[in-house]
């Protein structure tokens, strides 16, 4: 491939523009761009209203971890052309985007498992925390089920 | 639900934006938005370039067949939320999108599988036809190889 692939990783505190990671990845040589959007969903939890979740990351482990997922990723797909993420920290309320992802490739099956495999791994190897802030205005911090380190440093459960 | 599920199909001539597809869907029931976005891709045909792509659609036929593509995905996937179609007609250069579509859902997986699913069908059974315009200004109708009707209603396969 003549096209110099770019791996894109940004933290931001501030809104994500989905357009701005979808051109990022954007290339005349794709066919196909897959998106993934993670939101803050309003939940019940025992009986509380989650108003928002708190975004934190070890921002230097973060992109190392990044690289290494985007190399795994175009091992596995090796006609993926360009992976970029936004992800926010600080405070995302509920209804706006935390995280945006998108990978564009020549046909659209590579890059829709690519896709998949992206944010089933970023939630399990990329060290950012959410803690969620309920109506009553206390807190948890959420360990993803998904996440391989969680369990070896483990963060308190309830805070106020 | 309590909420109102939304299946929105726009055909445009105007460039088509990723953000109002994405907040058509939005809903803060939902932690997910999938998305797909296709685009035309620069490619080689016998040795002409394309530089874009025409589509044309039977409108009326387009939208009955969207709705029953809604019914079958929340017929298949019952946490779908809202889904939204926005496809491009007349000309479409490389590079430019032809057609964004967002699906919302409260978890991922359900709206991954099921925007999959939506281009697969969207491919195969709405009525948009596309034709290749080459460097040498010819061009040829394409068929869609996952097209269900395209074999008994061949279009003519070169013009000038």
């Amino acid at each position: 491939m003549s096209e110099q692939q770019r791996d894109v990783l940004k933290l931001s505190r501030d809104w994500l523009s989905v357009q701005e990671v979808v051109d990022t990845v954007s290339s005349s040589s794709c066919g196909a761009i897959s998106v993934f959007i993670g939101t803050t969903r309003e939940d019940d939890v025992d009986g509380r209203k989650v108003i928002g979740l708190d975004y934190e990351a070890y921002e230097p482990m973060a992109q190392s971890e990044f690289t290494k997922l985007c190399a795994d990723i175009r091992e596995r797909w090796p006609t993926v052309t360009h992976v970029c993420v936004h992800h926010r920290l600080g405070w995302v309320e509920v209804g706006q985007a935390s995280v945006v992802m998108a990978i564009s490739s020549p046909h659209r099956h590579d890059g829709q498992q690519a896709i998949q495999h992206c944010i089933s791994q970023l939630k399990a190897h990329i060290p950012i925390w959410k803690k969620e802030v309920y109506d009553t205005r206390d807190s948890s911090w959420k360990e993803n089920a998904e996440c391989s380190w969680a369990a070896q440093h483990k963060l308190p459960v309830t805070e106020k």
